[in-house]
């Protein structure tokens, strides 16, 4: 099987990360945050290990400002919806998003508006494209923070959260969807003043999936989305004031967290080096791509191995179907989760054909699937 | 090592389950819910098979209304924070909990009533216990529901959900907290009348951390606590209007819900026999902890593994560092994130020590361990 379909859950984990995974579940299994004999204390360091590393990877300035979610969606669950906390002199907190967003941002915006907790503007798309200057447009005095993805997960179009943070004004917070870039391009909390990144484990990181995490700046103080045992202050009604315990309810799921660790730690050591043939890989597929009649593509040779195309006589769905029924190729139809991205494409009715590479996948593989997509475009 | 700390996790995993995890993590992963390619589809059916086998095993009535979490902590979120939604004519629901609950119940109740959109009412112990006629005996015209423990962390007294079920009314629904039961005795939803049980999967049911589940009955419509990507209706602002994707948002931890649904089949065809070994163990136990002088037992033999003691000239956390330091023993010592358990039994400032067995325990550990406790306890 061909499998480009990483932007959903990268395909091959690193043989480290799944002997990590096995070594946690193997033998006798403990509860890092719970417990104080040897076994328990001895996990607990391997989590602030963990932390400590996923904390410098992406330049956060505080490893107890780094919490472990279950994915980016809870991660972004937890940020977003600390947002309300931002208001003002009583006033609803403005925030500020863009249309190339997954549900897992739009959603929880969306329903914190239907509640009358936040005022809402919705950046549109620019050719594709959300270009930071219209993010910086839309705020408002009233504008507590903007929330956008690092990068489409439809297109692979970047935003540079440099470039936002350089033109809001200073006080304007930055919550930052990084589940397509994370593990593929840098990304600097303090250099880019990113206040919350939230992270996909099972992705780019290389980790498996029930992994991913906040990190957030000292100037975001993220409420608890969910309640429960923090195996410190249990006499207190809520939870500890600090963190990471603050955000931490509940058994974390330790097999997870040592394979982002572990995938964190490949990536220190070969990400520039994956980064570039990932890069390379996603050329040539644009390049073959173009050549063939019949295809529109939607996206540009980015660092996120993604690209995305229509076959105007046959729907994205059907297209994908037909390149895994006949040539077992795995790519994902459809609207990925961001409708208002599709929208802006005008593809929302018909949906893309996204295949989305790894640094794992090959040349060969890339030109069979150019001659699969070839051989289906032709013959609809 | 001898590893007396299962009900914080439970030490020894069932080989098929460590296989069942390796295998959804070798080779190519993919993510069930969000493609429609041969992997992701076959995966997706392994999903409806675990979700089947969990609904079946707890007598469920709905497969489609048995949604998989990150644990139990998540599932009690979703199942208490949804309860507000059950107020009839403009008042604020009543919520009858117990004593014995963990904070993964407490703490969600105790931030419902600080937001003022629950009244809420602690039914006291009685004896170390909660009897199930002083729960009924909570329920007062407005109440909505109860929710309480099958069995406390801290001691395994447990609390039959049948009983409460047959002296409250029969529009009260009862939220059920199973962290500590599931896996260890028969818990049948219909039978017993429980509305929503809350499962963790990394204890009793014998799968990896990051797994558990919420099942509820057609009486209860739970709220999404988590927004996101849903697979399906991508359009839609909201999360879908039905179960299990109403409930499911993101990206799930598949190895994870691989491992519960093989936990599961363990115990369909083997529990029975493992819980009379396990409280055959808890017998033995609680059989030498009795003759140890200077020990005050605050347990009763039950299928849950547990006992618990304190040792009146060495507070419990130290008497816990001791047996590890010394004899290389892991059990808990302090307040097993239960403050009002641990307040009424008057163990509020020096905890217990709580030894907890699973059926991959044996008789000679728990000798073992009944000579180290009688040196501890004779050379504080």
């Amino acid at each position: 099987m061909i499998y480009f379909d990483n932007a959903a859950t990268g395909g091959r984990k690193q043989r480290a990360v799944v002997q990590a995974v096995l070594a946690s579940i193997e033998g006798i299994c403990a509860n890092p945050g719970r417990s104080g004999h040897a076994l328990a204390a001895a996990l607990a360091k391997n989590l602030s290990a963990a932390r400590e590393r996923l904390c410098s990877f992406f330049g956060n300035t505080d490893p107890d400002r780094t919490v472990f979610t279950r994915g980016c969606t809870e991660a972004l669950n937890i940020a977003l919806f600390s947002l309300p906390s931002l208001q003002t002199n009583g006033r609803l907190p403005h925030i500020v998003t863009t249309a190339a967003e997954h549900n897992a941002v739009l959603r929880p915006l969306f329903s914190l508006r239907r509640a009358g907790k936040i005022a809402l503007t919705v950046v549109p798309l620019r050719e594709g494209r959300v270009p930071p200057e219209d993010i910086a447009a839309a705020v408002r005095e009233d504008t507590a923070a903007c929330a956008f993805t690092l990068a489409s997960n439809v297109t692979g179009a970047a935003i540079d959260p440099a470039a936002v943070r350089a033109r809001i004004p200073p006080h304007v917070l930055t919550v930052c969807d990084g589940a397509q870039t994370c593990g593929h391009i840098p990304v600097h909390m303090q250099q880019a003043g990113i206040d919350a990144l939230c992270v996909a484990g099972h992705k780019g990181m290389g980790g498996i999936q029930g992994s991913g995490a906040l990190l957030f700046s000292a100037r975001f103080d993220p409420l608890p989305l969910l309640f429960g045992g923090s195996g410190v202050l249990s006499a207190d009604e809520d939870m500890p004031p600090f963190y990471p315990e603050r955000l931490e309810a509940g058994t974390l799921s330790y097999p997870a967290i040592l394979s982002l660790a572990e995938g964190t730690l490949h990536l220190q050591l070969h990400m520039e080096r994956e980064s570039r043939r990932l890069l390379r890989l996603t050329r040539q597929l644009h390049a073959g791509l173009q050549e063939i009649d019949g295809l529109r593509l939607y996206s540009m040779p980015n660092p996120f191995g993604i690209a995305a195309f229509a076959c105007p006589t046959l729907q994205s769905e059907l297209f994908a179907q037909r390149l895994s029924d006949e040539y077992a190729i795995a790519v994902r139809g459809g609207l990925h989760c961001a409708p208002r991205m599709h929208a802006g494409l005008g593809t929302a009715e018909c949906g893309l054909v996204r295949a989305s590479l790894s640094p794992a996948n090959t040349a060969q593989e890339v030109r069979a699937f150019l001659s699969a997509v070839r051989a289906v475009a032709e013959n609809v």
